[in-house]
Parts: C-alpha cells; sequence; structure tokens
C-alpha cells in the first residue's frame, strides 16, 4: 500500500513549524499533487510514580484550545542534544516536575497523527521518583504539578477528564504496564 | 490559569492547512511573542459495529508516517455543510464503507493536540450497520476494510497494533462504552 514520493520540498518554516510538501504516486497510478507534513522531532512522555505510590500529572494551559488539560510531563526530544528518547524522557520529568526516577521502563511508541506529522510518541512509565529540584520551566511553560492515585487516573481517564488524544493514549499505555506488572 | 490574546494574525495557508499566529499575555504578565496555532475545523470518527457483531476497522496508508495505519472510519467535519457532528460521521461512515447505520450513540469528544491546534474528535458508536452501498472515497485516499470481532479489536489494542493515537483514544472510548451498555 505505500507510495512513491515523486518530489518534496521544505515549504514553510516558523519556529518549531516546518512544514514540507510532497508529490506522491499512489500503488494504483494516481498522482497525489500535494500532500502537507508537519516535520517534528519524536516526542516523549512519561508516567511518574512517586515512593509513596503517587502519579505526578500535570495541569497545563494550552493556548491552541483555549483550556486547561490534565496531561504528564513531557515534551520534544532535542536533535541538538544528541540525547536518546529515554534521556528525553528523564530530562523533561526532571524539568517539568523537579523529581528524578529509580527506574524508567519504555511501555509503548505511538504516532500524534500520521495523517499529517511522521513523528512517534515514546511513551514510559517512571517508577520510584524522588524529588531532586525545583521544576525549572521553559520560558513560556505554564503548568502545575497535581499529584493523584492511580485510582483517580483511572476514575480520571473513564469520566473524560482527561481529553488530550496524546495523553490518553501514554496513560492507558502506563496503566495496562502497570496492571500487568506491578499490582 | 487562562492566557489574554493580544494580536492574532494569519500566517500562512496551502490547502488545509491555515496557520494562526498569537501574541499572548500569561496569568503572571509574562508575554509570549508567538504561538502557532493551527486552525481545523472539528473531527469526527465513529466506531461501526454491524448486525452481525462485525467491528468495520479500516487500514489506512498515511503518507506522512510512511506507514499503514488500523484506523475507524471518519474525517472533517465541513463547514460548507452546516452539518451537525453526528451527520458528519453517518456521511464519513457511508463514503468510506457504503455502510448506514440503525443507531448512533456519542461517546465522548476528545484533543487531538492541543497544544498546536483547537479542535476536537467527536467519537461515535454505530450498531445495526448494514451495507447499502459501495464506498466512494475522496480523491486520494487510499484505504481498505479491515473488519474485526470486537475481540480482535480488543486484542490489537493491547498489542500496540492501533499505534494512531487519536485512533486509540476512540476506540477506548466506544469499547468503554459497549462494555457498559450493550454486553
Amino acid at each position: 500500500m505505500h507510495w512513491k514520493v515523486l518530489e518534496s520540498k521544505a515549504l514553510f518554516k516558523a519556529g518549531y513549524l516546518h512544514i514540507r510538501e510532497d508529490k506522491c504516486e499512489l500503488p494504483d497510478g494516481r498522482i497525489m499533487p500535494r500532500y502537507y507534513v508537519i516535520e517534528f522531532p519524536d516526542w516523549v512522555n512519561v508516567f511518574p510514580v512517586t515512593r509513596e505510590g503517587e502519579v505526578l500529572l500535570l495541569k497545563q494551559y494550552r493556548q491552541a484550545s483555549g483550556k486547561v488539560h490534565i496531561e504528564v510531563p513531557g515534551g520534544s526530544s532535542d536533535p541538538h542534544r544528541h540525547e536518546s528518547m529515554q534521556e528525553a524522557a528523564l530530562r523533561e520529568l526532571l524539568e517539568e516536575t523537579g523529581y528524578e526516577a529509580g527506574e524508567i521502563v519504555k511501555v509503548g511508541a505511538h504516532y500524534p497523527n500520521p495523517a499529517l506529522q511522521g513523528n512517534q510518541m515514546h511513551s514510559y512509565v517512571a517508577l520510584d521518583c524522588k524529588k531532586v529540584a525545583e521544576p525549572n520551566l521553559d520560558p513560556y511553560e505554564d503548568l502545575e504539578l497535581y499529584p493523584c492515585s492511580l485510582q483517580q487516573v483511572e476514575g480520571h481517564l473513564l469520566a473524560g477528564d482527561i481529553d488530550h488524544s496524546i495523553m490518553v493514549t501514554s496513560i492507558t499505555m502506563a496503566l495496562n504496564y502497570l496492571k500487568n506488572n506491578h499490582k
């Protein structure tokens, strides 16, 4: 079912938005003249559980939706740092919460929107987390810690309070991992 | 936690990509000079169950990821049609599968990526679906029907074979609804 790329060019850049335009040939010979792709580095996020068994969720305001969303820590991997995805996840955990993980496990990877962007979200569970510093946020991050019990996280998920699709997927993967391995 | 928009301007348009740039004031007075928002209409998708109890999943090639993904039917609502979200879901179901629903139920809504785009995905379950036509695809859609049992859908979800974040969220909502209402 794969498409052949006949031409590919950079179309637009502003900040972290890099948009590419591809001309493609479909397997049946149709030519798609313009397919737009937003080129992002891979992303990471982490479901952090403290030594006391609390989950470190966040409440974060997102200007695109104009709403506060319940999320887990995470962000973009940084190609300039030459870091692994796991290192990026630990860095984001420390920056956004001030916590370090005793153990970190990858629980899956998923595509935030493969119709529009090619990158993946790499999802981790961090266990035995302990506070070692104050959060050190990016200049325009606007978030607060929202610690919950595992039962509260499950309740928020079932009630639809967690309504950010990428977070729903990562949190579901994390809860499945914990159910199968730690309960 | 809400931000105040000081200025907002259209920045770039190509096809369905409309990018806006906002200048914002955070609650603590910080000024964020440029926040990029991709303006999409709301999206819809539908988890269709036939009279025979089969789920009509799709396999669809997505050029941005260069991969085939397991999905459910859906697409964008069309502001020019003045259709409700439910009407858009039924239209996409008919276009992509050739099936009509005997009953349709909204199971939730979620934000595909509220850091980047403000729109929501409205998720439905369609019951008692029957075939009334052949699929009538958009010019460059490239997909095939992939009928599964409910147990196969659950298996694909747990195994990570369904790796499109938005689909994972919609399918999880649909399965929760069916568990609570129809099993």
